[in-house]
């Protein structure tokens, strides 16, 4: 489970990438695979979220890492950019942003 | 606090805005006050986080919701159209996007 709470001023990367439909369960599979591999042993880790889109047109990774540096050494890992590559290879593009969590409202249980 | 585990089947909003970064500030302003008068009101409604990008180049809610139905019984809600086109006459553009949360994967705590 993950939780989202902006006192942790973590920074939270969300990773859009397009993709073919028939393609999504692949790019999710190579993602949930680098996570579990990879990115989950690096320093700063704190979770990774998969999504697809109700029309299998987007794959979304809402992911948390303690800092930005944390998140920036990640990118400079060459195990972790060999997945990325690969990831890169199915989608037909992506959009990486990186966030800090602000406001969060939640409904009565 | 959000949570987010893949066995909710919550239907998830992630809605990426584009906005001037002078505005962003604004914008998380009108959405915050929109979750709050109007959206965790309506039924289905979990969660609302907003987020703003390092550069303030961009603001996402990542906003779940029971079902789709709910979600999209939302959509017609008047109130929620005059906040969702105020909203919209801050930002420059915005990409709603409708997900299932596939794969949650956590790291140490």
């Amino acid at each position: 489970m993950t939780t989202l709470d902006s006192k942790d001023h973590y920074a939270t990367l969300i990773n859009t990438f397009t993709v073919e439909p028939e393609r999504a369960e692949q790019l999710l599979e190579v993602l949930s695979h680098a996570t579990e591999e990879t990115m989950r042993h690096l320093p700063g880790f704190v979770s990774a979220n998969l999504h697809v889109s109700l029309d299998r047109k987007h794959v979304a990774n809402y992911a948390q890492w303690k800092s930005r540096a944390d998140f920036e050494a990640m990118l400079k890992n060459p195990l972790a950019k060999g997945h990325m590559t690969e990831a890169a290879a199915i989608a037909t593009s992506f959009t990486p942003i990186l966030y800090e969590l602000r406001h969060v409202h939640a409904g009565a249980p």
